[in-house]
Formats: C-alpha cells, sequence, structure tokens
C-alpha cells in the first residue's frame, strides 16, 4: 500500500491549495513524506513550467519549496505533539515567509527533490531548511517559516 | 496605443518564461511596466488559484513577485544604460534570490498590484523592493535579487 503524504490527512476544506491540494485538480497536488529525520517532496514539471529554455521556472521551484515548508512543518507538529496522523487531522500551516536562493539553472527533464530539516519548531511556528536537488546536484535552497492555522479559521 | 511591457521586448527564446513571457500560452503572462519612479505588474489569479478558501495560493503571490523582480531589473538596467527598449533588445535578467514576507492572507476576487522600488543597481545585479497590495491593503512584501544573463547564454 502506497505510502500517504500528510497532505492526504488535511480537512477537506484545507486540500485545494494550488500547489499541494489533494482536490485541486488543476494543481501541482506536491506530496510531502518523512525519509528519516528530514522531509522529502518530490515532482517532475510540466514542460510548459520553463524560464529560459532549458530550465525550470523560478516561480515554481519557489511554489514547490513552499508547499514543502507547510507540509514539513505539519509532519513535524504532528511529531512533536505525540499526534497519530489519520484522516482528517492534519494540522495546517501556512507560509508566513520565504526565501529562496537560486544557486545554479535547475534543468528540464529529471526529477526535483526537495528535502526538508526542522530548524526550529516552538508554539504555532516552525522553521524549515529545504534543499532542492536535481541528480543529486543542489539548484536551490530555501528557508520557510510556517504559521498553525488558528482554530477558528473561517469561522469569524 | 496600448503601452508595450517589458516583457514584450525580451527576445523570443527568453519570451516562454510560465510567469512571465508573452509565448507561453498555459502560463500566467505577467507584464510589467514604469509607473513614475516604480515598477508595476497587475494581475487576476483564476480561482482555482487558492491556498485556504477565500485566499490566494503564496507560490502564485511568490511567482509573481518573481518575475516583476526581473521584469523591474530589465526596465532599470535598460533606463540606467540608456537602451531605448525596442522589439526585441531588453536585458534578460533572471531570479538569483527571492524573500516573500506574507503579511495577511490575500483575498481571491480583486486584482493583485505588484509595485516595485529600484534599491540597488551595480554591474549586473539589480535589487528591487516589492510591495503586493489588493485594493490598496498590503498582503505581502519581497526583495528580489535579478542577475543579468550572459550575452553567451545558450551558446556555450
Amino acid at each position: 500500500m502506497k505510502t500517504k503524504a500528510v497532505q492526504d490527512f488535511y480537512e477537506e476544506r484545507f486540500a485545494h491549495c494550488y500547489g499541494c491540494g489533494r482536490l485541486n485538480k488543476d494543481g501541482h497536488q506536491f506530496q510531502t513524506f518523512w525519509e528519516g529525520d528530514e522531509t522529502v517532496t518530490r515532482f517532475t514539471p510540466d514542460l510548459n513550467h520553463i524560464s529560459l529554455p532549458g530550465f525550470i521556472y523560478g516561480g515554481l521551484l519557489a511554489s514547490m519549496i513552499d508547499c514543502h515548508g507547510t507540509g514539513s512543518a505539519a509532519l513535524a507538529y504532528a511529531k512533536e505533539n505525540n499526534i497519530e496522523l489519520e484522516e482528517f487531522n492534519a494540522p495546517r500551516f501556512v507560509t508566513g515567509s520565504l526565501c529562496v536562493s537560486y544557486k545554479k539553472p535547475t534543468p528540464m527533464g529529471p526529477e526535483l527533490v526537495v528535502k526538508g530539516k526542522i530548524k526550529e519548531i516552538k508554539g504555532r511556528k516552525v522553521v524549515i531548511d529545504a534543499t532542492l536537488t536535481v541528480e543529486g546536484d543542489v539548484c536551490a535552497t530555501g528557508e520557510i517559516i510556517s504559521l498553525l492555522v488558528p482554530e477558528d479559521f473561517g469561522q469569524k
């Protein structure tokens, strides 16, 4: 049986994100998992996600790092608080800030792999360091500050 | 006659970007202009560009700020170097780094407006401060470091 991603455990109302919502058929449907002590998101872009010829659009890379951050934060927060993930109890984070450093042009074709290290987890905030590689080569790095969505979101 | 955007003056090979390429029919086709001493990019997202219900996906906002940065850099570099823009001589920049701070959820519906101030221009590097507003309300700010594409790009 395929391991489920953290995004599979978001409440339905939180599962429409263009980046990582399992219910957004037009979106990227990024999926984030634990891989040892790190988190991982893998994605192979469409050919139209280009920047300059032969390379991936930086906005797509930023999007991938963004949702990798919120997914990683949800995984880390659940672990920290002994929440066993099931349908549909995953904590939902949003992005407070996102910084991406583009180290070299990211080639079009092979799978993109973003790995995350949980740098800080304190209260409702989780900070994640992300590294994006293609075939082992670092193409971009990022830092994401993720914030837990208030429980009364949408009820005020 | 409609004023042309800087992206209308990119060489054809540099006009396929998913964010701002006039020749990418699947992309966002962001367009950037001077507006006084500032630069501006306006865009109304599709309904599927959501994050949480009622709000815009942060990856789309990062994408818009990203291309606003490269477009603003091209405009600033052309002005600084007395290049009169015509088909197809616009300098082409790529993003070295992108930082976005999400100040509040960005509502779905009205037009998004990103304005840019040229913070630094030195050699091949241009630094831009960006502010994203919706109906005058600041929803996100960003800093983009843009780098001029080498003239021999793709010839090596």
